[in-house]
């Protein structure tokens, strides 16, 4: 048997129940999956789509372990009165978001499934409703218990595949959390993400500086801070190279010189990814006790039942849990 | 008759002689270039290659105002001793890069010529040298009179268009830099660049802060500078849109959204630019009183006298400059 995945299903009125909806009816697996949210979101967009249900409820979301392949729902109790707003920012959404999270990381913790891809959730809709958190990767680490400080968000697509020493942080923040500690753990995550997917490349590491600093001559983070860091990594094993400019890099590993690389912030790695592969590409988080993978877009309240979301970066965020929990 | 355009040399330890010898015998020309730099770094490369002389020296480089269309070379007097060392780093090179363009400024600021296009030199070079610039631009900016804060670094491929509001400081020093005046000359140069090209979609301004800063939740410099310099910019009548998050703007503009994108630093802008037209993108200064073009990249001396070197990004600079030239 295949271990089982949680799909939660995100901000309803965004694209979460649309994406399932158009992609698992056709789907085949051989695996139980236990998509979480509340049911009137698919209800709404299959009467659209003229579906059948393609789905089991489940009354207890333990009853997914060892169930037959296929596709199943569990609806928290305390998502049973949601109110639909599709298309609408709506702090109810947010609050769907959230809970279906909650519901998820019990039966992650707890074991009953190995994997978790989640659907979009808009960010002020999820602290509006009360989860004071920026995002799902920050919830995941603050629930899990690992901590914020000790995951790496990821984004892969088919030829360019980026890993992010930062996040989020305002841009004056963001040499003052580059750490060796830091480098050192993203690329250990990296490394372990690239072996479980079969790759053998190095991994490359960017510079923070214009041309990565040129000697010193433009910024010292990198001879005082990346250079160690890469040092001490490839002194304990690791197959990685640089501190490389950022302008340069990404050409390279596009061209397969290396199998992932470490940006140091956020527009540096994720302006080069997204350009080539803007609807392919999927989000994981590293280093959470289990494998989470998500599609790298928002809930597109604007688009939400035209059908014109692509469905490309969900089914390979699909994939890419199913390949992370087996391997 | 065409106006005339002068090719620099750059450093003849590097790329540049080998890049007109490369393109130049073969290639038609209805105007006159005037090459400066000295002649033995050319004899190397014809001697290697097999070439008849492909040009004619001037005495004085004024002679080339109103000469036949074809290819001519002026060697600077301060150049005639210069001993070539093919593919070294070696300050002698730098001396020839700094004073070739003392002869350039020389004939653009007389009118002689009016445009220029420069082949690489290495900056470390010029300034052991004792030209205490960081690299062309600077150099042009300063001795044009025009000054470093008015000119704008450009670089341009086939489908995506880069201006940076600012260059080579450190990280550290990006935010200080970016003020509403600086973004307002980049917005001016850049339109006016589009515009001699026959482009007439919008400008897009990135953010400097991850998702240009969520309406003031990750930074506040979108609020306090950037907004404020684009609605100045659109009462002036430019077209130009923003501030976009950094890590897709770039791809909207290459699926052909607007005519170009105004980074406000180096990674953010030329890691998806070099992405794209690695060998192919030209780089040009803008805000100085002539057309400036030059390949996008170095002096590559550890494949200077290989052949290896792709022609691409040079023959576009050449082709920017005579379109720029004759605008």
């Amino acid at each position: 048997m295949k271990k089982e995945i949680c799909v939660t299903l995100g901000d309803p009125n965004g694209l979460g129940p649309e994406l399932v909806c158009r992609l698992f009816p056709d789907r085949r697996t051989d695996r139980a999956y236990l998509m979480l949210g509340p049911e009137n979101g698919l209800l709404w967009h299959m009467e659209k789509l003229g579906l059948e249900k393609f789905y089991t409820v489940l009354d207890n979301p333990a009853e997914i372990a060892g169930a037959e392949p296929g596709y199943y729902l569990y609806c928290p109790a305390v998502l049973n009165d949601f109110e639909l707003k599709v298309g609408m920012a709506d702090p109810e959404g947010g609050r769907c978001a959230g809970e279906s999270l909650e519901t998820a990381m019990e039966l992650l913790n707890s074991g009953t499934v190995a994997g978790l891809v989640t659907c979009p959730l808009n960010k002020a809709m999820l602290q509006l409703a009360g989860f004071d958190f920026p995002g799902h990767t920050e919830f995941l680490a603050t629930r899990s218990g690992v901590g914020r400080e000790n995951v790496c968000m990821h984004l892969g697509g088919p030829k360019l595949k980026v890993s992010l020493v930062t996040t989020h942080p305002r841009f004056v923040d963001i040499p003052g959390l580059i750490t060796q500690e830091r480098i050192l753990r993203c690329i250990e995550l990296t490394d372990g993400l690239i072996k479980s997917l079969g790759l053998d490349g190095p991994i490359a590491v960017c510079g923070l500086n214009p041309h990565a600093g040129e000697s010193g001559r433009i910024g010292t983070e990198e001879i005082e801070v990346i250079e160690p860091a890469i040092r001490e990594a490839v002194k304990r094993g690791f197959n990685v190279e640089g501190p490389f400019p950022g302008d340069t890099v990404f050409y390279f590993a596009a061209e397969g010189n290396y199998s992932a690389v470490l940006a140091m912030y956020h527009d540096q790695g994720l302006a080069p990814l997204k350009l080539l592969h803007f609807s392919e590409a999927v989000n994981i988080t590293l280093g959470l006790p289990f494998p989470r993978t998500s599609p790298d877009h928002g809930t597109g309240y604007d688009i939400t039942g035209t059908g014109r979301a692509s469905l490309e970066s969900f089914e390979a965020a699909m994939e890419a849990a199913e390949l992370m929990v087996d391997a």
